[in-house]
């Protein structure tokens, strides 16, 4: 029995359609690890849950609410945007943690989050030794924005990729019905503060060269309102309208956010907001044509009843795989995805060094990028495609999905409370 | 053989998810009649095919063609926003579609819109009779803002409520995992420029009378800055975040347009935009809290991928009818939905006098709105729930939607062209 642990997840940062498969994947592996893995604790709130001593005890849920998990979006135990301070050394906050953790005898640590939250589980790892009770910590490799290094995918991403390429489908077939007499841009805004890995997604909405969307802008190219506009007036003289999907990163040449600048309408009225009604106000004044936009914002990261079946997959794949390289060994790595070399898509979990993925930001690399900056290579849709393949459809109930919200039991405080 | 006489059906206005399987009940049906209907021509681009001569042969398309409309959105032949003058008497632009309908012995006119194309069709079937060339004019109802009058509901309407009931569902999700350390307030604006049916579908996300969406906001509901603010701090402090769905043509008590207003932020700067992105900022700059808005735009009314079952059938229904009672000999009419007053959902297809919907706007009826004129009341419930039930989900082939873009083949023209 002593070397049986208790373990402790937690989800940071924004939450995806597929997080909460990881969790699924986590917590029903551990239940069949029994002669290694007590109760598995999830923080509410994410790390917030380890410092607050808020340890929601899921050996109190039934099989059953477990595998709801698999296709509930959102974060099911709460996360947080809450980084810890950049050095662990002598600091209360770390200490916290690992008094929590020694309290409640948990030894394994897996923290589902991006790259801030690999540093983050670094750097308890470092601390848990240096006090001298070591756990071992685990990453579990979530964003939308496929940012993260040393992982084919990022689980979250490709199910968001499925969202923006069925929506801008289906909307270019409204506006190419309305193009006659009305509505001839079409500007959808997707998230991606410094990647573009989003924006390209939407190419996989294309049967032919010529469909839409027409124009990808993404971080990683230069905004040139000129070079712009005429390849939207070059677009619309050729196919009529034109579809053009922007990433709410994209900025001019000297850095300056499109969406933080300040363009000014045809009233002279100065208009702050998002990046795509700035595009569209920027077309309209030039050139004249009838525009719609649209903001998907969270709808993108939520949208579980589009969810790609690889996504969740790989989502629930890296949950279970951290479980099992954490009892055999390993330590201080993120669970990954790895494609394998084959002609037909293929792919296996592996696992990389935390220090490897920490405060690192995959861009999209130039040979994903067409010459000319607004849209992606044939390489770029190779490596795409399979990230969105099949439909995990959740079950629905009265015309919606069945999604539960969890509730969960907290487990009994043992420690004073602590103040931070 | 005398008595066979060619069909024109035209799609009009904004386009929905829907529209096309309307034509395909149209077209499917009228096939089943050859001893009444020859040809079924479509109107490139509307009623803009009649004027300019632009008729899409629909006999030249396989049955698997006309059958894919059934799950296609967008409007497959086109649409117009195109308005025909109020009197058709002596109006050459009358004339004109008379004279086209004439050249291609046309006497069966279908058209699928709203309240204005019932209007248009009602003229045009007037002025055929003046000119001696009879055509049986018939209205097919479609518009997702739900505010036809003498239908139950309005196909189109039913695919965006379950797309907006969804989406505020899983987004709310995503907000409950924010909100301890991030987002506090999710604003999703939604169509519906002078009613707030689409509005009112959202509260379909609910199980409990705490979930999300907490507010509504209606066209048909003056807005109070005041109260708006009251009540979501009061929510905000009740359930730790604050869900607001809000119909584009909210406006305050003296008729102006909350999207037309011009809302100063913390900065200083003058913003104009969405509803949405104005209510976010005066509720950051009155109350502090951390937001996220979005504009689902046109993709509420392309959503196809998430149609409701009921609508798709709905829509269809009312294309097969108004072959079926044109032939029958009912004129001047629009097919109609008629629910039965049965405890369990039931409805049939019913007609109505094309002068009874021309130019009518249903807004909400008093008692589908509390009191205090933030949410929807039970009776308002139970009218929505059974038209979003159902999911009838397209295929898919590489990750997206498999939808078919129509190509169509003119007839040849037959007539001058028609300056207008």
């Amino acid at each position: 029995m002593t070397d049986i642990f208790n373990a402790f997840y937690a989800q940071s940062g924004g939450v995806t359609a597929v997080i909460n498969a990881s969790a699924c994947g986590v917590i029903e592996t551990a239940r069949t690890c029994t002669d290694k893995i007590g109760t598995v604790f999830a923080g509410k709130n994410g790390i917030l849950g380890a410092l607050k001593e808020e340890l929601i005890d899921t050996s109190l849920e039934s099989a059953q609410t477990i595998a709801a998990l698999r296709y509930t979006p959102g974060g099911a135990f709460g996360s947080c945007r809450y980084r810890l301070p950049d050095s662990e050394e002598s600091n209360t906050l770390y200490q916290r943690i690992i008094a929590v953790f020694k309290a409640h005898n948990i030894r394994y640590f897996f923290y589902n989050g991006g790259g801030d939250s690999m540093d983050t589980a670094h750097k308890i790892g470092l601390m848990s030794e240096r006090l001298d009770y070591p756990v071992t910590c685990i990453g579990i490799p979530k964003t939308i924005d496929n940012d993260l290094a040393a992982t084919d995918s990022c689980p979250g991403f490709g199910s968001a990729a499925k969202y923006i390429a069925t929506s801008v489908k289906e909307a270019a077939l409204d506006v190419i019905s309305m193009q006659e007499t009305s509505t001839k841009i079409f500007v959808m805004e997707v998230m991606g503060r410094n990647a573009g890995w989003l924006a390209a997604s939407a190419a996989l909405a294309m049967n032919n060269k010529s469909d839409a969307p027409h124009i990808l802008l993404f971080p990683e190219v230069d905004f040139s309102r000129e070079l712009f506009l005429a390849r939207v007036e070059e677009t619309v003289e050729n196919c009529g309208y034109c579809v053009i999907v922007a990433a709410e990163g994209i900025r001019y040449a000297d850095g300056t956010f499109l969406s933080a600048s300040r363009s000014t309408d045809a009233f002279g009225n100065v208009q702050l907001g998002g990046t795509a009604p700035i595009l569209a106000r920027m077309i309209k004044d030039a050139l004249g044509y009838k525009y719609h936009w649209c903001v998907a914002d969270y709808l993108q990261r939520s949208a579980r009843h589009l969810a790609s079946t690889i996504d969740v997959e790989q989502a629930y794949a890296v949950g279970k795989s951290a479980v099992e390289i954490a009892i055999a060994g390993q330590n201080r790595v993120m669970t990954s995805v790895i494609r394998e070399p084959e002609e037909t898509f293929k792919w296996k979990t592996g696992s990389v060094p935390l220090e490897m993925v920490a405060n690192v930001v995959m861009k999209l690399p130039d040979n994903f990028i067409a010459t000319d900056g607004f849209h992606i290579t044939d390489t770029c849709r190779a490596y795409l495609a399979p990230l969105i393949q099949g439909e995990d459809i959740p079950p629905f109930k009265d015309g919606v999905p069945d999604y539960a919200l969890f509730k969960g039991t907290m487990a009994e405080k043992k420690l004073a409370d602590f103040k931070f």
